[in-house]
């Protein structure tokens, strides 16, 4: 099987191709292109993409034409009622039904979801009050050094001079730079909501958010209050956590012991004093593995595991 | 009037060493002490108190006998009913009943508040969801110089070793470092409640919050969700927001804008599209000053022209 990284000189690019060569020896089988490249997909079986919305909408029909499965991180098809939109231990059910391409979700709603999930199917969720503390990753491996250089800027004494992001990213913290529409919410915080909504197949789920970014280089961090349909106890809840598929309970988990770490943390564990059947908790994962590149292969594995059943 | 600061080579102390230095050139007025200094309260007139809490229980006491009025920042007394706990923007008006102590709340308690309260005066606030993104300036001088020596640790590849704090503060976050109880709540977070309703008066309004400290030096950023008792408008909103004393409405606050700024500093302002009744902002505002020795010094003044009055 020849497989294609679309985009692999990335962030996310990079983690994939690290992660593939990790599960397979063979290199033969894996071809990689930066976005700008000319591309050809004759004889590629699947291809990842990780570049941006608009390269994946002119480049996924090529690769459709020429019968490629693609699995895209972009936000190109995610609302596309033709393409699933899968975290394979929460939906993989739904893989077979694509149409040739499945999207992997926003980052910080994969991390989110991943310990939500079991806890929505037992309790049912109402309502999610999120407030995000992201990694610098989720814009680019350019964004991870545009933090180190300010960093060493501001310790010089020198003005740090923001180039990908809106603001200073060294010892700041600033609301996600992405557009703001006339509500006042940012697409990052819209996707949070309506990513939810597809993937938990609900439309009783409602998410409100407020993302963030904070001078951390690799792993998100969310602190999550989840209003549920019915009345929640703590040791019940603990015991799903604990099950949940690729989660890790701790007491306080922290992004710098996640990063690089393919489960997703949470921890915080509090039962709201302020309103019934209401939860607090934390939760904390690396934006590019699961977030992102461990999520898309994941994607692919079930996809076959799918096909040899 | 002779003044002195007890704990004047900490953070908060060097703040309002500096902030009465502006005001007052006469600097035989101003007696200051570092906190393991031995103490004379004799002719002194008012006290600013900036040291831990088992220190002012001991010394305060002390300087009561002495007839000086004391002005607290720690958490010693904020929950007694003969002190009252006074943000002057908000309550200054019960500055007469005090019994020769006085409470300047928690930092953030304080911070959220400038901008709720006229909020709450109009719609009646009845519940808040806070996350908040921390300064290190909160646990002192030390913790600020951590930040600073582990960050340069990072960038020469060397491994943080956390002193003041639990986990190591460089490009990290990490829940708030005080006190966990059995519900799982930290101290920091269960202070905003209590001292929410005792600043507004009002056992109708709750707070639940998660705490967190992220790698920025001096301010406090806070994400808030706001349910009111009565419906809202955004238009009303922003201009009672405009109005409030202390506040100053931007589109994003930001943390480095915010350093050694007086005003705390809010923006955006949406309405929860998920819930009626409900706002969502973000409150940003120095925690070494509105947070702490500029509020200090404002329920000084405040009292002298209560009493000229």
């Amino acid at each position: 099987m020849k497989i294609a990284i679309i985009g692999s000189t990335g962030a996310v690019g990079q983690e994939l191709k690290r992660l593939l060569q990790e599960k397979n020896a063979d290199s033969s089988a894996l071809i990689c292109f930066d976005s700008k490249s000319s591309i050809s997909f004759d004889g590629i079986d699947l291809a990842f993409f990780c570049v941006s919305k608009e390269v994946a909408k002119e480049l996924i029909p090529k690769a459709r034409e020429k019968g490629v499965l693609c699995i895209d991180s972009s936000t190109a098809y995610r609302a596309d009622p033709d393409v699933p939109l899968v975290i394979p231990e929460i939906n993989g059910h739904i893989l077979d039904q694509h149409q040739g391409i499945i999207a992997s979700p926003n980052c910080t709603t994969t991390l989110m979801l991943l310990p939500l999930a079991p806890l929505h199917r037992r309790f049912g969720i109402k309502r999610i009050v999120a407030a995000t503390y992201q990694a610098v990753s989720g814009a680019g491996r350019g964004a991870m050094e545009e933090l180190e250089e300010q960093t060493k800027a501001v310790l010089a004494n020198e003005v740090p001079i923001p180039n990908l992001f809106p603001y200073p990213c060294a010892f700041n913290v600033f609301p996600h730079e992405s557009e703001m529409d006339t509500s006042g919410y940012v697409a990052e915080e819209i996707k949070m909501h309506q990513e939810t909504r597809k993937i938990l197949d609900d439309e009783n789920v409602s998410v409100t958010a407020t993302c963030v970014r904070v001078p951390v280089f690799r792993v998100h961090s969310i602190a999550l209050n989840v209003e549920f349909q019915n009345p929640i106890q703590r040791e019940e809840v603990l015991e799903i956590l604990k099950k949940a598929p690729g989660v890790v309970l701790q007491n306080t988990p922290i992004p710098l012991d996640a990063a690089q770490q393919k489960p997703v943390f949470c921890g915080r564990i509090r039962l709201d004093h302020t309103q019934s059947n209401t939860l607090e908790m934390w939760v904390v994962g690396d934006q590019l593995l699961k977030g992102a590149a461990l999520n898309m292969i994941q994607i692919a594995q079930h996809k076959m595991e799918l096909c040899l059943r």
